[in-house]
């Protein structure tokens, strides 16, 4: 049970996303959540605040401790439940460094997406060019092509066939990217990495709702 | 000894730097290194692309392990060899808890200083805002508040008296800042941290050698 664990979220964000996936795969049951909405600015509300300074969502809690950054709230989930659920740093030091180095190759990833998502959002009309949104995808579509490269294997996971730490930090970016319109047919390895995935009890179990009731996007489909 | 370990890097680099300071605390001498110019493109040359295929630094190889990534890189020898030099990871809960977020609060860190310091180089002349620049100026401030708040306290580090990770990754990023001209007066949490840690053997042993030769600048001043 988890019922000392707090998670302030927002649907479909991969930060929340990857907290929810570690909290199914530990079987931490019965913590107390909340679903805030972007679109009325709740993540600026003074209960995110006074959690989470930055004004973001997460903004999560287990006991005393504050843990906002996905990332931090991650490990340590994994390092407190080593033994409980899912075992998610794998024992063979091949498979720690290559998981270690795949995780970390999400933060580049996730910048680069952010910079072609959020362009409309992020910058002010009468500073918006044309020539910066092209070289954000252009700099997208080659960080896509490493990953493609990565995931040209038979295996489901980041790591051969193991489910590890590597795809819950992963996963819900690479979900993202579908929901934003990227393209199957040219993007097949991300794909088939996502199909793979998409079913997974810990993944069902935390799928965005708005996903379910509302269409994604196109942003994507030509990069 | 770490004669199968190589690593490519630039003077300065955090990145770079952070993987120096891990190698040092974890005893890891006589590794194959090679000092590159970001100057002279060199980040870009084949070797480093062979490597690391984003033509970044660091590259990094430990045996047959690529781990470009610095926080990959640090992870990786942290847990493989833990019982060699000094114990990075706390036992403490609440030790963990505050080391994990605060490592990986330097995402937000790095990211709002990369906006303000390389706007210049990042930005070409004819798509430059002075209201963007101020945006991202106001967000760091923001940002460097925050560590304020965080570093108020009489120990030496991030995580109470005892070294942690959070400090090898943390450090040379806030050396960065002063380095670029932020003000000690105004920011003097963040400067007594950077005093109590400046002359660590493991710091000083991997100083950025132009450091020692050229002066900083004053980007940062007005901050």
């Amino acid at each position: 049970m988890a019922k000392d664990m707090t998670l302030l979220w927002g649907s479909g964000s991969p930060p929340c996303w990857r907290i929810m996936i570690m909290l199914e795969e530990k079987q931490l049951k019965g913590y107390n959540q909340k679903l805030l909405s972007f679109e009325k600015m709740e993540h600026k509300s003074k209960e995110v605040m006074d959690m989470n300074p930055r004004g973001q969502l997460p903004a999560f809690k287990a006991g005393k401790h504050v843990l906002n950054e996905s990332y931090a709230a991650c490990f340590f989930l994994e390092n407190q439940y080593k033994s409980q659920g899912t075992k998610l740093i794998p024992d063979s030091v091949d498979a720690q460094a290559l998981m270690y180095q795949r995780m970390f190759e999400a933060f580049p990833l996730g910048e680069k997406i952010g910079k072609v998502l959020y362009y409309n959002y992020m910058v002010p009309e009468e500073e918006r060019h044309d020539a910066a949104l092209q070289r954000y995808k252009e700099a997208l579509t080659a960080e896509l092509q490493l990953w493609e490269g990565y995931l040209k294997n038979p295996d489901c996971c980041l790591v051969g066939k193991e489910f590890t730490l590597a795809d819950v930090l992963v996963f819900p970016v690479v979900a993202y990217l579908f929901r934003a319109g990227l393209c199957s047919e040219r993007y097949p390895a991300l794909a088939k990495y996502y199909n793979s995935l998409k079913d997974r009890a810990s993944i069902k179990a935390s799928w965005p709702p708005t996903w379910h009731t509302t269409p994604g996007s196109d942003t994507l489909k030509t990069i």
